[in-house]
């Protein structure tokens, strides 16, 4: 049944809309999936990254850029190495639900 | 700490990686996102969700289309009227994760 109410009307202003699409572009990636999901469990610095996407250190660097300022990935400096993980559990669980949605249908 | 083990490295295939992407993709679009909140609570059909969104009804029936592809939208005939929905829960946990990340950091 259509239901329409003033709350869903107003419930979701256009800047709102845009920064979540905004998100979800971000996650749009093959390599920006590939990173997060192998930060699921863990820290890793660039070149671990590299190793385990398959692509060059500054091509995860880039990626990195654009994943830290969507708060999707932190990171964290140990000496000279920096350590990157999944920002929250909230982040963890946006990936793990996209990637439950492909495989289990 | 860096801990990389063999199964990480293989855990997510490149096709696998792609598919997430997509999905995600599809939902990386401010139209789309306000369809796909509209539909959170309810069955609307296309004139519905086009004075919620503020788009044409072709704009609307050509965003569906593509959410239907992603499995993201489901469809419902009732009588000459065809009303949409979240394909299921995933979906609905998925945006509201992303509005949730957007909303409250």
């Amino acid at each position: 049944m259509m239901k329409i109410n003033a709350k869903q009307l107003t419930s979701l202003d256009e800047q709102t809309a845009a920064d979540v699409a905004e998100l979800f572009r971000a996650l749009g990636d093959t390599s920006r999936v590939r990173i997060l999901t192998a930060l699921i469990d863990c820290e890793i610095n660039v070149r671990g990254l590299a190793e385990i996407v398959g692509i060059s250190e500054s091509a995860v660097s880039h990626q990195l850029r654009t994943l830290r300022l969507m708060r999707l990935v932190r990171s964290r400096k140990q000496g000279r190495e920096v350590f990157y993980c999944l920002d929250d559990d909230h982040v963890t669980s946006l990936v793990l639900q996209g990637l439950d949605h492909v495989v289990h249908g």
